[in-house]
């Protein structure tokens, strides 16, 4: 049964995380104009697309890798590649998602980082890159000591969720400031909820879903990879049927 | 050891706690022109100082007290009400914090509910009803069997955790939304980061901070009130240092 549960709870984090990435390509698309690379406003649409992709939903993927039954027995460490991999990926579709806004902000002549949005997105990236060399250190190279591993096992699952919540807030605050700005001088502002604000908050409370649902996966203690020997009854009956 | 990094959180804690209340206060006295109750803006001033102080501190605080060494030992009845009275204080803070914005909304003239932030807030606000009714219904009361507490109980941890992500979430979007609201027409304007934005932008950050240590307190497993026969060795030398 927590079997059937984990892949219903993966099924669904996939349809909602699909569901995130094409309702803000399609909230660019159709209501902002679509996608370029030349400094324009075009560009900064990259920008909400590649961080909702990069820092939520590949990097919620990317976390829930030993959650896999599959992974919980045989070597660890092509699970541990896989991982880092995945997460490598998310963090370079984050560093693209930051040069389409920074290009456009140089093009348009808008400041940098002054909003709390951008204080806070920039301050989550900057914790995601030092998590990843961290962990690429410390539980991928040979080098480090069992005792060290285990010392920092439970600060990487922790700073792990912490900055998935982060970029889920990033996100709010980002949908949000967006809104405001676009529809600034529209013929129905913000306040009037025209298409496009409904389009895009149920985007952002989509993005909160998927959020809460990979969290729930993360810490629901039947799902944890078993440390050697520790195997819980339930855990037993999982690796069994999956088997 | 244990014990004492838990006090020291404590102590970072209340200190992170009173400077999110004290700050958000002194950016609405300083730059906004203070508090008064007559659905004027100065009403609207109550709204962030309320939220801030129910959703993020109080709720925060609230949430720890099966954390403290003292509640694991003797009856747990004065403490689950200690908990669930903390929660309803605030509770009542935010539900006043909701008054504030939607009288100030009426007298302006202003839509309610057409935000990110405020759908995202409702539903936070919702869900903490929600959850302190169940709560209460299913684990004061004294009518529910063990077996309904106990499959009930991973879920109430969860939400728990869960509704305070939401609420600094929202609180991250609100700030953000009020600093383009108040700096549009301004001579300094958000972009150019005045004071005031500055020191707004860093109430942010450091409500970010408390709720991810509260997070961190209420996640790390040696702090956690252990079921009754199953104390690991950890939690016993705890206890003895406390008594």
């Amino acid at each position: 049964m927590a079997s059937g549960q984990f892949y219903l709870s993966c099924l669904v984090l996939g349809s909602l995380g699909s569901m995130c990435i094409l309702f803000t390509v399609y909230w660019m698309q159709y209501w902002r104009g679509g996608f370029a690379w030349d400094g324009s406003v075009h560009m900064f649409n990259w920008h909400p697309v590649l961080m909702v992709s990069g820092m939520v939903v590949l990097y919620g993927a990317a976390s829930l890798v030993y959650r896999l039954p599959q992974s919980w027995v045989g070597p660890k460490l092509p699970w541990k590649l896989l991982h880092a991999a995945l997460h490598l990926i998310a963090f370079i579709l984050t560093v693209v998602g930051l040069v389409a806004v920074f290009q456009f902000h140089n093009h348009s002549n808008i400041a940098h980082l002054y909003s709390l949005h951008s204080w806070l997105g920039i301050t989550t990236v900057i914790l995601f890159a030092c998590q990843w060399s961290l962990g690429f250190a410390i539980f991928l190279l040979p080098w480090a000591s069992l005792w060290l591993r285990s010392l920092l096992k439970p600060i990487h699952v922790f700073f792990g969720a912490a900055i998935l919540c982060l970029s889920v807030a990033s996100v709010i605050s980002g949908i949000n400031e967006k809104l405001f700005f676009s529809l600034k001088n529209a013929t129905k502002p913000y306040a009037s909820l025209p298409s496009e604000a409904v389009f895009a908050n149920c985007t952002g409370l989509l993005v909160v879903a998927f959020g809460l649902l990979v969290l729930y996966v993360l810490l629901a203690s039947s799902w944890k990879r078993p440390e050697p020997g520790i195997l819980t009854d339930r855990q037993k009956t999982r690796l069994k049927k999956d088997k």
